[in-house]
This record gives structure tokens, sequence and C-alpha cells, in this order.
């Protein structure tokens, strides 16, 4: 169908609003959504299925918008079609409270479905929700139920950064690179005004099935300012005589502001109308596929709520004191073993650490498309290589289509390299699970490059993110209990190399809570508080303490501080009572144990190369070590007297 | 000059030691030493220039082991080519102690230039000294006195990946993606045994003068092992039979090991005697260059030693409480601005936000290649575009070269991304300075997206790093000053996007000691301490708990935690006394500050989009919100007797 004035109109349109809205809140980003309403309108308008009244519609096409900061044009777009996104909501882009923020939040705003601002997401974001959409379909689709997968990017080719030409700091040929890749490119010239060029490329895309698609839009940033194609539009609101020529400019009043034809309304609903069609359409599928297929539609529906099948907890493993030492990493492969048939939602993977992580179980099939030979899209594992960022973006990608469960894995000191997309699994709620191996200097020679020391409280700092890193198999087991039943939460499970013991008071219904007393005693002189590896030393240090200094020690296990947090007062006080002084053990930085305990034993420096049990006696985390530093701690606090317990706060 | 037999042995050799290297400590990876032998015998018997007996050698050329678990490599060729690494040490590999660590430290072994091991770093750091070389032949040549750079990469092909052959994960042509990126690409196809193959495309690469290299070569890893081209040959030693046979293959005796023939230690000797020889005629260039150019010469030198310009720190802002307010970043820029000119081995530069970030000084011009007209080499600003990581890298790079003093600049949120380059700045010992700004809530309207929360406690807990965030000009000369003179520490610099007061009581002499006294009070019922923009709200908040409380509250400014610990004990309990309770303000994760306070007021959740005054309210970071927290600690404390400060500590 040929583009008309109306097209153009709208276009206009949604300029104009990301104009007026940025420079209602003096802030925000103008020159994206100018740049882009053109291709966006040809998008939404001819080739995105969407029901505005139901933005979580299954079978609907995503959107996401990599470059965030250009969220005026999407927030524009999503009110227009009928997204419960008021004109009200669009005046209050940025300001406080607002369903509008300054960049896309996937919970926050109906229709946005990821988290985007930060940069060098979205691409990854997308690509995760491709194949999920992917093995969604060759997991659920059935003959005369179709389910189908794409990805086409759109690249702004506008030259322009924020320290100016592109050219002072981006001189690859993008094009050339997604084509190194295996994309199918195209290019559009002007992405300006030529709608059916963009509309061919669209079509063109979408014909390619065998590989995804980039097409280069040269466009220019701030299309119609008198500053447009220049960084001065890209970060701050237009100047009001800047705004004023605009809106002559494309003939409309210029004493108006976020004013929208009814015509735009009508030629955009039409299209919102089209979806909540293909919905209606898609329900009548989906009701046969329930007839016809009752025990898969039951499961894709359990999926899409986000539960997990009953008594799944069920097949946890649950060990005694006399089952044999693992490493935890081999206990997280046992947990793995037992759920994946149980939870088929479990979506796995590595990034290139397979052997070391542990994270594939014996009968599990690659994710990868048929004709590589290497496995099909029903499969349920991904092997990720070497690329941590992207492995985190991907997850959150997953997660976000709604229908698997990510958990991937590396080595706990190289899951900092993906610090930026858990930020935002984080902060968009996202259920993606780390399996973090190698969790200490325990790994042994490979050194201070790859022994974590910050890591867990870098993690630990992070709002909604839950770390947990078990002393050994019961403990592993409520790990993934809580981490799969945290339903808005990003976890990084952390588990050893080496072997630990199965632990005598350790059980997976006291594990759960984040923290307990593992061994209480009366008139306890001090409480030791440890996690994973660090436990079973404070048993040995408890006796040592015992025998040659007539002291008595509780022992906590503290294997998830967040899941702790969580407890009541009163439970948490039974665990870290008051007037008995309290020392923290874990073979890393101290940082953030202060709020638990009272003194901190850890490793505040880098690491050393050497075999594992040789580099905890050089550190001291022996029993000896660690009894040395109790006796130190009873005698410093035994002059204070009401000592309140670590966790006491005043607010 | 021909290849024969001699060159052959020398390959098998280090491929040998490698070999029973990995077997000594049973562990290790000899499968990359073993496919890389050819290329780098190649490359360090006929190329590369360098002189064993003096590894600083400031005209040698640079070689990183990007792939740094194939350290065997590197360590054979320095004990061969007859660097200060003995047999004993290459004994002594990944064992405790020994100076060839389980990857490469740049501090650790004389030969190594950079820290490698954790992937994705290394050729960024090889791009930065490379850069470095070329701005200090800008810089410093002069008729007759020539210093050139040049950058050539070897890629090694192996096909392998730790799960399994490389298209399970990667199936780029990485060829083609480095053409797209404007880099001449030469392939090898049998990097194995054609020595001449591989010595041509280094003779090629180094006839390109205009742009880098890629040498695509094309490898067997564990070449000779029966495993060979398998992953099996990657991460663990070979077996015993395995070992033997191939001993016998290259005709060496398999019945001894660490076995060098004296013809190899010939060989290898005559390229160091080439490179001693080398520096020889270096020397007596630089002689010509220090009596023809004395000033320069002495400026070189001064560089080389890592020392600044006398009396350099007389340049440093001075502020008194009658100045206007002032964002931190201004204040910042002002520093750099007085800076530049006076200490000329600033090397700056920003991830694309140099407009809000404020690292460039007027003048400054770009370090970019003539033909693009955008600067020369001589220029000494980095426009690094949206890759915080790579410039992480490249900085490493930089400052491992030794004759310039990186900094640069983003927002602190994103310092993140940059995490496993700035992990190895602190390993390695780098000066390298981060412009961090935009530090809190306090940037508004961008939103959770951008607003830091446990950025800082990630990096205090992170070894040799310094974090500081000064609340004023002074205490932003004072960072400055620290930061700079700093030889052996990276530091990462948070700054202010919102105005704040020149504080009353701030100097920057009280300042680089990390934490000092701002308002001392008789009898103090309590000690406030904070950093950057909320130090001034708890000047505030003193006042209104002295006028509605009847309560005098001590205030401390504590712009670096790290410099603070620094700090001798009968100090630092001046700065927090024992017996009065402390409360911690900072508008950011609580985590860490319980180590320094008795009690926190911080922001342990995302932040919001809005104004900044307004989510200062919203999260009562006011002098309200302050008094209120601090009643109720001054309440909670009293009934505890002998309360020790709470940096006490008692080991």
């Amino acid at each position: 169908m040929a583009f008309n004035d109306a097209d153009q109109l709208a276009i206009n349109t949604v300029r104009l609003l990301a104009v007026d809205a940025t420079y209602a809140c003096s802030s925000g980003h103008p020159g994206a959504p100018m740049g882009l309403a053109p291709v966006a309108h040809v998008l939404f308008n001819r080739f995105l299925n969407f029901n505005p009244k139901n933005p979580n519609w299954l079978n609907r096409d995503r959107f996401v918008l990599s470059n965030g900061h250009g969220c005026m044009l999407q927030y524009a777009l999503l009110h227009i079609y009928g997204y419960a996104v008021s004109m009200d909501d669009i005046k209050s882009f940025r300001k406080l409270g607002s369903i509008l923020p300054g960049h896309p939040e996937a919970h926050d705003t109906p229709g946005v479905e990821v988290t985007t601002g930060p940069l060098g997401q979205g691409v990854a974001n997308a690509v995760g929700l491709a194949m999920a959409q992917a093995h969604t379909a060759a997991r659920f689709n059935k003959p005369q139920f179709n389910l189908l997968g794409n990805l086409i990017c759109v690249y702004d080719d506008n030259h322009i950064s924020i320290d100016g030409d592109i050219n002072c700091a981006f001189t690859e040929d993008v094009g050339k690179r997604y084509e190194a890749y295996g994309w199918q490119v195209i290019i559009v010239e002007d992405g300006d005004s030529d709608l059916n060029a963009i509309s061919a490329a669209f079509q063109e895309a979408q014909n390619v099935k065998d590989k995804p698609s980039l097409i280069k839009l040269r466009t220019t940033i701030g299309y119609g300012s008198i500053k447009q194609g220049t960084h001065g539009v890209h970060g701050s609101p237009l100047q009001a005589a800047d705004i004023k020529q605009l809106k002559e400019k494309f003939g409309f009043d210029p004493d108006r502001t976020f004013d929208i034809p009814q015509e735009v309304y009508d030629l955009c609903g039409k299209r919102s109308s089209h979806g909540a069609a293909l919905e209606e359409r898609w329900n009548t599928l989906v009701t046969g596929y329930a007839e016809k297929h009752p025990v898969e539609h039951a499961e894709l529906m359990r999926r899409m709520a986000g539960d997990l099948p009953n008594d799944w907890e069920k097949n946890l493993p649950v060990y005694t004191p006399s089952d044999p030492p693992e490493a935890t990493r081999k206990l997280s492969e046992a947990v793995l073993e037992r759920l994946e048939s149980v939870v088929p939602d479990l979506f796995g993977g590595s990034a290139d650490l397979t052997p070391s992580n542990l994270t594939r179980w014996k009968t599990a099939v690659d994710f990868q498309a048929d004709i590589t030979g290497l496995g099909d899209y029903s499969g349920r594992y991904v092997r990720y290589g070497v690329r941590e960022h992207a492995m985190g973006g991907i997850m959150n990608g997953l997660a976000a289509y709604g229908t698997v469960l990510p958990y991937a894995g590396t080595f706990l000191n190289f899951v900092s390299y993906a610090a930026g997309a858990i930020r935002l699994s984080a902060l968009s709620q996202s259920r993606v699970l780390w399996v973090a191996t190698h969790d200490s200097i325990g790994l042994g020679e490979d050194g201070p490059t790859h022994q974590p020391i910050e890591t867990l409280s870098h993690f630990r700092s992070m709002p909604n993110t839950m770390v947990w890193r078990p002393a050994d198999g019961n403990e592993t087991s409520a790990a993934y209990y809580v981490a799969l039943t945290s339903k808005h939460t990003p976890s990084i499970l952390a588990f050893s190399r080496q072997q630990l013991p199965q632990l005598e008071g350790s059980t997976y219904e006291k594990a759960i809570k984040g923290g307990y007393t593992l061994r209480e005693v009366d008139g306890a002189d001090i409480t030791l508080v440890s996690t994973g590896s660090e436990v079973s030393l404070c048993v040995e240090a408890a006796k040592h303490l015992q025998k040659h200094h007539d002291l008595r020690a509780r022992i906590v296990s503290m294997p998830c501080l967040e899941a702790f947090d969580s407890q009541d007062l009163e439970y948490r006080l039974s665990v870290l009572p008051h007037g008995i002084p309290s020392l923290s053990v874990e073979v890393m930085s101290t940082t953030g144990w202060a709020r638990y305990t009272h003194e901190q034993f850890g490793l505040d420096r880098f690491g050393a190369s050497g075999p594992a049990k040789e580099l905890y006696e050089k550190f001291e985390f022996t029993p000896e070590g660690i009894s040395k530093r109790a006796v130190a701690v009873v005698e410093a606090w035994k002059t204070v007297t009401n000592l309140p317990s670590a966790i006491r706060r005043a607010f």
C-alpha cells in the first residue's frame, strides 16, 4: 500500500511529540526520535504485529530500542497506537513518578520489552528474544499450529556521536562487519524521506529466513531542526525559536504543543485494530491447540505465568554428612541433571567453559540451526563462546520473552565482564541465573588473574541481585530453589572448583533462609559466620578453639546475605544474637561483612598462583589461622557491655 | 636468511618445554604454546628487537600474549633468549612464590609487558602500546633522531574452543571483520611448518605503514600430541605416553625433561646479542640527542622514571568558601586546564562523553593520524567512542609503555563496563585515571539506568584501586594530586553533575589524607561521615540537629577510603574517635561503610527518573532526613558503654 500525506503527518507528529516532551522537562534526547520517526512509522504501521490492548500477547512482534536515549520515539508511538500511555503520561516524561522514565524500563511502561539506555545491550537482547521465539516454536509448534521467529536489526547510520562526527572515533564499515558475522545487510540511502525504500528493506529482510538482517539506514539526526545533522540535537531540548520554525515547516501550529491530529490517531488505530484481529485469530488457534494438545498447552500457559511444575523441588538432591565430599560445581551439575527434564524451561549455556562450569547435562541438545548439524532449535544448551557480556544481554532477552528460564556459566571472576548486562537484569527484574564456578583462590594455579576478590561484594551491593555461595550439597539445592522461585530477581550462584564435605547440620530448609545456625553451643564466646568453602574450615576451627583455648564458638553458615536480609528480625537475631562478638570468614574482600559481623577475616589483596591448599595456608585460612583471629576478637570485645548484634540498626 | 634444522629444533624445544612444565605442575595449557611455537620463533628470532639484559630498553619492540593461558610459550622464549628467567624458574611454573604465575603478570616477570589471561584485553593493550609509541615519536623525534611505531596482530586460527570445534560458537569471518575495521589482513595457511610463509607475512606487515595488520595464522593446537587439534590439549597437561611419543617424534630423549640443546641457546643468543647491539646504537643516538636537545631528553628521562615535573602540584587550584559553587566535574576540568601544560605526559580522552565529562582542555589537539585532518600523533586527546572496556584496555597499554599518563572519562555508572580492564590495571599496578562524572542520582532525569548505586563499593573492594569522591574544589585538587603521585595504582575519580558549595574547613592538605575532620565540636553526640555531594548536606544537618534537637555533630569528609586507610591509627582515631556513634551518609549502596561507621544512611535500591533536587527529597537526603536518622543513632547507641570506633580492629 502506497504512502501518502497521512503517513508523513504521522511521522512529523512523532517528531514534534519528542521535541515538545523534551522541551517540557528541559532534558532528554530529541535528535534520535526526529531522525528515526520515518523508519519507526513504516515498521509500526506496515510490518510490526502487536495489540496495544494486550502488550503481553505471546505471538506479537517484539521491538527493542537499543539506543534507549531515543525513548520519546517509542513513548510517542505507544501513545498514538493506543497502548496504556496517556497524553498526561507523555507530558510527565522524565518527571518523578512518571511511567515514562528518562530511558526505557521494561517493568515501568506497557509495550516496552526490555530495559535499554546503557549502550551495547539492545542487539544482544533482541538476539535473546529471537532465540527464545525460535526455541518456543520448535518446542510447541504442531502441524497447523505455527509460530515463527526472525531477527531484523535497524542500524541508525546518522554519522553523529556526542564527540562530533563519527569519524573521530568510528571508521569501520559496519555493513561489512555484519556480513563477516554472516548477516544479510541491506542499505537504505535516504532514511529521512524514502518510505518506499524503507518498506522494501523490511520486506527483503522478512524474506530472508536463514540469517538475521541488518538494515543500514542513513538518517539525519534531529531532522528538521536548525541544528539537524549535528550532535547539538542529541542530548538537550531544542530552543524555542527552533521549535517554532520546525512546527511551521511541518505545517503545525507553532503555538500548540503535544498536538496530535485526529487523522494520525485514526491511521495508527487501524494498525492496532489489525493487531487485535491477529490476536483474535491466534487465540482461536490456541483454543484448538489446547484441545488437540492439552499437555503442551498447559505447559505453555504455565511458562508464561512464570510458574514452575508442581512438586518440581522434590527432585532437588538431598545429602547427609556420610555422603562423599564434592566440589559445589559438581553438586550444581547434579541439580541440573535432576531438574532438566522436570523443568523443561531451563535454557542453559556457558561462555566456552562447559567442561569447567559443568553446566551441560549429559543428554542435552545444543541450540543450533539444523543446517549446522550441531543441534536444532528445540535444543536447550547454548554455546555462547567467550562472550560474557553478550551472554548476559542475550539471557535478558531470553528471560524477557517469557517462555524459557535462562542460566549460563563462566568463572566467577569473569562474571564482572557482564556487569553492565547483569545490572539491567536486576533493574528489569529478570530471572536469570549465573553459574559462577571457580569462586575463590581455591581455583589454585590459574592465579590472581582468575581468582575473584571483589566480585561477591560487587554484586551483593547491586540492588535486586541475589548472590549465593553454598557450602555443600544441601545448600546448593537451596540456592537453586530460591533462585528459580524468585521470579523477579537475577541470581549469581558461586561454586567451588575444589571438593567440600557435606556438613553436619546443613539442611535445604534451613539454607533457603540465606543464613542459619549450623552449630549452636551454650554460653558461646563467639559466633563464626562463613560461606562456601570456608564453612567447613570454621567447623574445624571451632574444635581447635575448644581444645586449645577453651573457647566455645557458634557457627553460622550464610550462603546468601540477600535471602537472610529478607527474614524477620527475630529470626535474624536468633542467628546473630546480641551480646556475642562475631567474626566473618570468607576468603575474599571483607567489604560488606561489617553489617553482619563485628570483625572480619578475609582477603583484601589479590591472590597468588599455586596449589589451592598451599594458598589457603599462605593466607592462613586454616583452623589455626581462624582460631588465632577468633581469640583476638573475644579479647578485643570483652570490655564492651551491652554489645548489640552487628545486624542491629538504629533506623 | 633461510630456515634450517636449528630453527626447527628451537621450535620443538619450546614445544617440549611447555609440555614438561605443565606436566611438572599438573596444570596449565600446553596446546597453545605447541601450536604457536613456529610463529613465535620466527618473530623472536628474525623480527622482534629486544635486549634480554635490559627488558626496559625504551626502543624495544613489544610483545603482547593476548591468550595469556599460553604463557609457557612466552616463559620458554624468555629463558632461551637470556632474560632473567632461569631453568629453576621454568621448573617452578605455577608454583607458590614462582616468578612464572599461571597467567602472565607484568610486574612479576622480566620481559612480560602487560598482564593477560582474562580474555578480550591483549589487542587493546597492544593498541595502547602502539599509540604511546606513535605519540612519543611525534613528541620527541627530531631530525636524525627517529623512533617509529607499528602494530602487527597474529590471530591464532586453530579452530578450537574449550567447548569444542569453534563452529559451535564462532562462525564469523575474522579476516573480513578486521578488513571492515580498516586493517591489513594477511593469511598464512600453514602456521605449523611453513616458516617462510610466516616470515613473509611479518615482512609484508612491516611494509604496511598506514594501518595495523592482522596475520590470520592457521595452526594446529597441541601440534605433535596424539590429541593435537582437539580441545583435549588446551587446559590440562599431556599424558606421560603422549609426551614420550612426542619427544621421540621430535628426536628428543624421552627420558629427559626440560631438555634444551646448546645449539638452541646459541641460535637464540645470537638474536639477543643483535638486540643488545641495537640498544648500544640507540644509546649512542640518545647521547647525541641529550647534547642537541637537553630539555626534551631530560623530559623523556623524567617520564620513563614515572616522575612528575618539579613543583607541578603548585598549579593545582585552591579554593575558599567565598568561591562560587561548582559541579566537581567542572572543578576537574579546571584541574586539567591548569595541569595539561605543566604535565605534558597527561594523555586524555572520553568514551564519547567529552562535553559531559569535561575531560578535554580548550587547546587540546586530538590524537589522530594526520591524514584524517582531525589531529596528529602529537595530540594528547583520544576520541575513544562508546567503548569503555576497550578504553580501559588501551589505557593499560598506554601506561605500560611508560612515557604517557593516561586518563579518560565516562559516566561513573558505565565504568562498570570496563571492570575487567580496571581489575588488570590494579593487578598490574598501572597508573590509570578514570574521570567518572554524573556520580549519583544527582544526575537526575536520565534515571536508574544511568544512576550508580553499587559502583563505588565495587571498586572500593577491588585491591590496589583508589576511589575518590571529592566534595568541593580543594578535595578535587587533592584527588588529582594523590592519583597522579600514586605510581602503581589506578584511580577512579567520581565527580558530580550538579553544583556543590566550596566547604568551610576543607583544604587540599587535609583532603590528601583521604578523610579528615571538616567540623570539630566539643562534647560531640555523633560523627557524621560523608563524601562528595552529601558532605554539604551534612553541614546543614549539623545546624539542624543543634537547633531542633540540641545535638552536637562532628563532620568528617571522607573522599577516599583507601587513602584514609593508609594513615596511621592515631590519626584515623582522631578523625573517627572511640565513644562517639558515627553515621555515614552517601547517596548510594551502604555496602562497605560499616567498617568505618556504626550506622549507615544510603540508597540500597535503584534510583528514579526526575529532577535531582526532587530525587534527593524523595529519598530524604536532606538536612531533615539526615537529622532524623542521626537522632535515632544517638538514641540507639547510648546504652552501649566503651563503644569502640568502628575502625577499631581486633586483628
